[in-house]
């Protein structure tokens, strides 16, 4: 068995040695042009190349949950993507949104201010039926960040593309359900995959749909979110802030306005980190239960190439 | 009836009003020195005179959670004093106790003080398994905080006086627990009551014990820390900071070195306020049931003289 890596932007030999340990008797490579075919490759953001010349891939692991890197470029339509299922991801990003939805809500950031300059302020407590929380995306990520959110008593609304039920969160589907989803939350979260249909969904006119004083947590994709348009909402008042994991164009630009703007809190796409240990794990899982003969088809993380997540 | 008020640093209008709405044919009243002699006294922080001159009294009902204030009272022995139990306050804590585990944990500070310097940091992903929160204190909120964190997947210790039993968290209870409770924690979250016991139960001793890098969430009550013996173990580096929000004073002095530590965090007593609706439905329920012939002994927060809490 032959196990080919292309990891942009990520170191690989440990990667390597910990898939040389779960497989010693395979030949595990970084890939590099003209590379003998393997078996399966693990990738995360790989160029064209790698998928013109290695033909005989069984399966393509994706070392993230998110597979738009990968949907722009051009597959054999029978080789099996798989991304990450959870391995680690959904708990941090149930950190991730209840921080910003806590600290958005209680007013933490103006507390901070209030500290700095030696205030013991007062600030009047706020109403948590007033902040109802809209969940876009309730796959693996979505629907764990939509309980974490209905322990702490938030209203949670839900959005996905086809029907969903999560105990405790209102759930819309659809572009049928999306007008009365936007209009019933305040603090909108987007765990969206990004194919077409879900590029720039954060615009203008789904971003005026929010209750006064929305607010936008974006741990997806920054191509969900149309930036200029957010930027004039936050100004006119119309949107109160937002707190933003994920940018067009990533390490966001020193020129890009988000950096500076006093409602906007920015963070280097930190939000749900890939877990080595964790990763290697599930994905020499899956490698295992392949070459045992498992149908690919039954495995947990298998995007459907149609849909794009 | 007559119920009398006595709300220091309160406005009492709206709960004159609220109790009013509740009891129409009561005699609802703000205490004054001479006052007509009460069924029932709704108060926080009185004066002793109150108890001095209140010697009718069937229930004194506290509208907070700690009833250190009153603890330094004289209070005739067969007067009943009653604490809010929950009333909204858990939930509040659970948020505010699990923002600032997750700031802490995830460096989410230092991520902002990149940020406001334009910089897209890398920061290596923390185990949270080097990171167990330890919660002294296991009443209502103590629980419900306990839980929340469970949720994260922090290991999750805690400590009480009397043996308690809470489902994923290991508990410890008593002198006898304290030290093998400390020795596992590396955040540490009191939300003890404050009593001759225990307070200064965070002091240079028990704070040297929690592991490497250890950090203080007080939540309780600002006697439970000695001031000075913490911030010279953060200074040493044997403490990684404190996120506190009660104080020996309160308002924390202009001068209290607290406030421009930079690796203390203050907020102004704002973790769990008093919901005025709230507390207003669940005393006048008490007031009610007590009217109707229950025993006081039967009712939830009921408070033990003896122990104080």
């Amino acid at each position: 068995m032959r196990i080919t890596f292309c990891l942009t932007d990520t170191n690989p030999l440990p990667w390597l040695q910990g898939f040389q340990a779960a497989f010693p008797d395979a030949v595990i490579e970084e890939w590099a042009r003209g590379s003998t075919p393997a078996d399966y490759a693990v990738v995360w953001a790989p160029p064209q190349q790698l998928f013109d010349e290695q033909t005989a891939l069984k399966g393509v692991f994706n070392i993230g949950a998110g597979v738009d890197a990968l949907a722009k470029l051009r597959l054999a339509a029978n080789v099996p993507v798989v991304r990450l299922d959870d391995a680690g991801m959904s708990v941090q990003m149930a950190e991730y949104v209840c921080h910003a939805v806590i600290r958005h809500f209680r007013e933490f950031d103006g507390y901070e201010a209030d500290a700095a300059a030696g205030k013991w302020s007062y600030r009047k407590p706020r109403s948590r039926e007033d902040f109802p929380v809209g969940v876009m995306g309730l796959g693996v990520l979505g629907e764990r960040v939509s309980r974490a959110l209905t322990q702490f008593e938030f209203p949670v609304l839900g959005w996905s593309r086809s029907a969903k039920a999560v105990e405790g969160v209102r759930c819309f589907s659809g572009s049928d359900g999306l007008n009365d989803f936007l209009a019933a939350t305040r603090i909108l979260v987007c765990l969206l995959p990004l194919t077409p249909e879900t590029e720039n969904i954060l615009n203008r006119d789904t971003l005026s749909r929010l209750l006064p004083g929305g607010y936008v947590v974006n741990v997806a994709r920054g191509g969900h979110l149309i930036d200029e348009d957010m930027i004039a909402l936050i100004d006119s008042g119309r949107l109160a802030g937002a707190t933003l994991d994920v940018f067009r164009t990533e390490p966001l630009p020193a020129a890009h306005p988000f950096w500076k703007h006093p409602k906007i809190t920015v963070t280097p796409h930190t939000s749900a980190r890939t877990l080595r240990d964790e990763s290697i794990a599930q994905i020499a899982g899956k490698i295992r239960a392949l070459e045992g003969g498992a149908d690919i088809g039954n495995l947990p993380g298998v995007v459907d190439r149609k849909k794009g997540y």
